[in-house]
């Protein structure tokens, strides 16, 4: 397959089905193992090893996937579980899981349905699609096989296959579980930490002296001085790599990253413990932060995964009665290429340092993502997530990149996922239209089958191994 | 059918055609009676009941989709029989549509070729595609059928099978050929008014002080206080509702909706009627009464359809010779999840306010619309419309937003349009591109086939029905 | 084919391949001659007509499109023969050549492979892809065939089967190349001048007295007023139409074009010439400036080409090291609608005045350059390119304008490249997913096999020949 035969027939429309040679591509990665370097499993969930609690509880109320469409369609969230303004929920798992098979239809055509019914199907064994009739038989059936051995978290992981599992911790954990999963000769996946440090940016947030003392406290370094809070964090980064981390999270408001002098980010830290902080020197801080996170990188090679352009909390009496993340996060305009001008700058090139950037603005992939990949050596293009996390959409993605940065510098799926039990489905979904997309390619003789089938098993493999840094 | 069978080749290319199955799904609507919640066709015009004038006043000189093209190829916006500088056209009909025969070759692939091909062949029962050859022997069998009963307007309305039509009017309006319509017990079609404040929002307007004073007139309320312009616009609404309506529609810059202070917004309305209100104050004033009208709707339930983001009037010299929708209102940035907070926060989870989103920008479909559509029980995704009201557009408008919200948070089409004639092709071509893109689904094994049926079905009568909380 | 029979099918997917209506539409323009009416080839070069340097230096080195994703693979630019900091490299063309041919499967999805693909085995007659093992006799057969006599550059220009050809250059350029090459008998293509001023709008750049003063000499009209700029400007565009320039072409930060009193711009001229201009007055001398030319070309005919939105020389230290257009050219959100309005009002009906709209920015494609054009009669949509110039970017931009502007609005591809060999390549692709698009429409019963291919046909003759104003 190596001779130059540009085909007669390339770019024009495939001859034959494309479906042949996507079920060969598939064929070759549907059951390779797991890498899942970005995610919200917890690893205490994993270190306890306790039975899951009911259905609602496991697969509805923490799921802002589900609540939220069934929220839009009138269903208020407290009926779905989740505790308002700080009263627990009285309303039965039962209960719960009723309203959602009722409501069944809304899901038509979203990933959540085509997740639940690959979950359903293959790991709880059910048969029926949910309904109001059959509510309370598959309510039964979950619920009995919650209670069995084969079900409890870590036989999951087993039968899941996951090599890799990324958490998302904060600077102040002191990783426990991770310790304990770590040193548990029979748990065969990584298990990694992941260092989220959004909290010690926000200077203006009520709660951010607290958060710097939970920090000082973690690493036994005064926060008390912007120098000691830098110091802290370092301290926590080399603590996070020691068990395993090989990357930070970051979300942000924006990518903005104007580094600050010493002198000037410590006086607004002072400010901000004396509450006198004005909201445009919080977003200075900020932004030196984030240029501060990168310099981190690049001195200790954690991977730095961006993820700006998120309005949180955009209804905030939602937010007032149930607290974050309960549905109302939405997609803000997404911009990289000239906010991150410092930290490119200054660490584009720098073979240590490394960034993923993630958008739920889907304008930015053949925009900005694809073409700052396809320069900086440092920058890749983030597997598209949250509000993305679809077949179409991931197919868009592709059709965005591929062109300007082929696949090399894409960082293969990232399941971004707390719901556990779906994560196989998650990943299922992506090889398939992947291996979709690639079967297109060789259909227009663009590419070799062997090509796209190389780069199928790249995409599963390699590609998170090489973006994430991951143990192989 | 309710089998939790996920597909093993779902995601990946169909094996077979999607035709055969497009075609089941299109036959189940094809014939279903239409729901046209949103357009421009005059009450009056079914009310009097009159002859169609000759075919170019009919087709081609008030419908900017037509001229636009023309215009933009070479031919002034006079040669079309538009009135310049207050003068009537001396054109006559025939040369009009010769010049449009001449260059049908310019809409080769848009939409409105579709439409006239649909039109000519099957409400007119012409066999030959327009041309300078066939100009004249087009227009004589077009103006032929015209001058026939089977043409009159009403006799067009039922056998276009119209079940409802709304109307767009203005709140001074009396809405005597509503009422007529509604007496006249032959009309079997209900015909609504819609009503629409735009040019009460724009306080820096010259006309504004003209428009309180026929609002003041119709409603026997003075405006010339802010409590007085609401409470005549309350009484309007309530009048409007008494004919029938079920909507509202905004046509705005942006979307900003800050409420102000009753005595700020009465402040800017004394300003504003002396003439001394600032550009900044007028957008003020603006935002604040895009803040009432949802208000409004929250109490009364009339949906509120809003559309912002097009740059009126582009080209200044044609406005000043031709007027307003002469082709040059062009589509601006859209955003929505940023500017609509404060209504959202106020009204977003009320159950009697509802709002149908509009955009001409398709950026804002998986990035703001169907987002936001997908927490808020408020909100509705409109159907891409104006620029975007073509299949192919369609067909991304479903891909873009279905994944994040399925079908039920979609509105149904909308046709907008003053062509009359042209309705059942523009839903017709709704109907079959939603049928293609229910068939790529079940093609790929996303949903079932009778679960794509159902949709389309859902699409046509319950969607617009349910959005717009029509009558059956 | 004049018969109106809308299709039972239309809009509905395909029943049968396209492949056999593509073949049939692509057939029909394969061999036609090609317009170029945008590109980046030096004149000179054909004047010389010497031979071609080693293969790294034609194929490799000067190429930014294939430097940029080996940059961001980890190659340094001075490995791929870039001259850092003024001196000249010393790795030879060998070692770049093997460089590339062991990471031939970065460019796997990329149209850059698919044109070496093309050029390799349909210019230079190879068998097989590049890669390590092959790199060295790849190298030598490319080289052994740059050493003869068919390969010398106007023997590919004629094997090529330009018709037209367009380079780009300076005001000041004496055009000595184009003159012999408009002299010599034996050279049978069009080779066209194109005024590309560029340099003489930036009145704060360090370099901008000596472009003046450069301009001055070419044109020996005295440069430091702006009176004087305008003057030496008028008159170098006669100059080069006198050499068949048909048009120019403007890369500007952003399309903002509000113009100035000439008494205005006079004293921001000698302001800039003092070097005590302030940036925003720059700006507004870039702006007016564009205005300016607009204003010329409704005066001599030349045909605008304007493509704002691109963030220039994003690395700095890679600018500062290895010069301009050396990868980091990245694209910025586009814009035109509003900031084109003074042109447009003052020339946008003007039939001698024409503008062609380039955006790296693809949504711009349907929300504003579509629509531009399709009311201006004076405005042309240009075709995607530089990151867009892509099957599956060029397939989304007929998808985004087709359905507002139908394809006589469209410019006809440019190659807009400096890679001489790689044109009929990139001209060729252009055909086939033209072709492509076109059988798509056909199998969805859009427009008929015939119309369809008279437009393939009209895309690569005529629409060039019109959009640009080319000799035929």
């Amino acid at each position: 397959m190596s001779q130059l035969l540009p085909h007669p027939d390339r770019f024009l429309p495939p001859e034959t089905t494309e479906l042949s040679i996507a079920r060969r591509i598939y064929a070759e990665v549907e059951t390779k193992p797991i890498y899942s370097p970005h995610g919200h499993v917890s690893a205490a969930l994993l270190a306890e090893n306790s039975r899951f609690p009911d259905p609602a509880a496991l697969l509805i109320t923490p799921d802002h996937y589900v609540t939220r469409l069934l929220h839009a369609s009138g269903v208020s969230l407290a009926r779905l579980g989740l505790s308002r303004d700080g009263q627990p929920s009285t309303v039965s798992g039962r209960e719960i899981w009723r309203e959602f098979c009722s409501r069944w239809d809304l899901f038509l055509g979203t990933p959540v349905r085509a997740w639940f019914e690959s979950e359903l199907s293959q790991v709880f064994g059910l048969t029926k699609q949910p309904s109001s009739a059959d509510a309370d038989s598959l309510y039964d059936q979950i619920d009995d096989a919650l209670g069995t051995d084969e079900f409890l978290p870590r036989a999951l992981l087993e039968r899941f296959d996951i090599h890799v599992l990324a958490t998302t911790d904060d600077p102040a954990d002191n990783l426990a579980a991770h310790r304990t999963l770590r040193d548990d000769d029979s748990v065969r996946t990584h298990i990694l930490p992941t260092f989220r440090a959004d909290r010690y940016m926000l200077a203006d947030h009520p709660d951010w002296a607290k958060s710097l003392a939970e920090l000082a406290s973690a690493a036994q370094i005064d926060c008390g001085t912007y120098a000691g809070l830098l110091a802290a964090l370092r301290h926590q980064r080399a603590f996070f790599r020691s068990l395993g981390a090989t990357a930070t999270d970051s979300g942000v408001a924006d990518a903005g990253c104007e580094p600050l002098s010493d002198a000037a980010a410590e006086r607004l830290h002072r400010k901000a413990l004396n509450h006198t902080i004005t909201p445009d020197e919080a977003i200075s801080y900020r932004h030196n932060m984030l240029y501060r996170f990168a310099e981190m990188s690049s001195e200790d090679g954690l991977v730095m995964q961006l993820h700006p352009g998120v309005i949180r909390n955009h209804h905030q009496p939602t937010f007032a009665s149930y607290g974050p993340d309960t549905g109302h996060d939405l997609p803000d305009n997404g911009s990289f290429s000239r906010p991150l001008i410092p930290i490119l700058r200054d660490f584009g090139t720098n073979p240590q340092f490394r960034v993923v950037l993630f958008s739920v603005d889907e304008t930015v992939f053949s925009r900005e993502i694809a073409p700052l990949a396809g320069f900086y050596p440092s920058v890749f293009a983030g597997a598209p997530w949250w509000f993305l996390d679809a077949p179409s959409a991931m197919r868009r993605y592709r059709e965005a990149v591929t062109e300007t940065i082929g696949f090399s510098k894409t960082s293969g799926f990232i399941d971004d996922t707390r719901a556990f039990c779906s994560i196989p489905a998650r990943h299922d979904m992506a090889r398939r239209v992947d291996a979709a997309y690639l079967a297109s390619l060789v259909a227009e003789h663009r590419i070799s089958e062997e090509d796209a089938i190389a780069t199928a098993l790249d995409l599963v493999t390699e590609r998170p191994i090489d973006t994430f840094r991951l143990p192989r």
